[in-house]
């Protein structure tokens, strides 16, 4: 008898960035991500947390020839890192220090403060507190 | 004076799919991800671990009237899993009686056992062990 299945978390979320050195010198200076590793022209992944976050050159990962399956994807997409609270005027700070605009800023009264703005690629990235999720209405339109 | 900024980890990881019903059921049924909210054509949020999993339809998100920064990529992307290596063989069954083709499937000699598939949308899913990313050698093609 097999046992019941689970996944524990995501363990590793991609984006995908047009310029590989430019996207790691982005994430490492602003998040100071601790870097696992790089392939030229493929990839840039760091560690996040007890995750990673893999960067990738869609045109390299589309190709089957490099031992895994194929994906990559084109337009800009989301991410959402969490914060907390007590770091959002230190962020918003660095943010302003580094010259990096912030599109949006959301406060949500029953909870949640996310700031969003752009990595260098257009992929639209957030920095958000962990209460956004714990809010118990249902179907809003919360990112 | 601020204090020193940091991430927690990545809290939104995000997918876009070509159709959030099917997508819904998907990821429901496979698996068991508690359901957040979601909004008709627009996406489809789950909890997953301490994070979510948000699916989206690219041609919602791409427009600018939702109150939110847009984004929308198109092709397929990728997110992995953390899975105990325990219970890859009950993994495989349950893709197996799903009727849900493995595509790939690596063992590591230096740690890391991945188990690749697609979810409707053509999005790569890989399981994973969380041992993938503890090996010491860098620069290795891992995933």
């Amino acid at each position: 008898m097999l046992p019941p299945v689970s996944v524990q978390r995501v363990l590793e979320t991609c984006l995908y960035v047009d310029d590989l050195d430019q996207a790691e010198k982005f994430y490492s200076d602003l998040f100071g991500f601790e870097l696992y590793g790089k392939q030229k022209e493929r990839h840039v992944f760091f560690h996040c947390g007890e995750g990673m976050l893999l960067l990738f050159n869609a045109r390299e990962t589309q190709k089957a020839n490099h031992g895994f399956p194929p994906h990559g994807a084109t337009g800009p997409m989301h991410v959402a890192f969490e914060v907390d609270e007590s770091l959002i005027p230190a962020w918003k700070e660095r943010l302003n220090q580094k010259g990096i605009s912030i599109e949006q800023e959301i406060i949500r009264p029953h909870g949640g403060h996310s700031i969003y703005f752009r990595d260098p690629s257009g992929n639209s990235i957030e920095l958000a507190t962990a209460s956004l999720w714990k809010a118990q209405k249902k179907n809003l339109q919360l990112t």
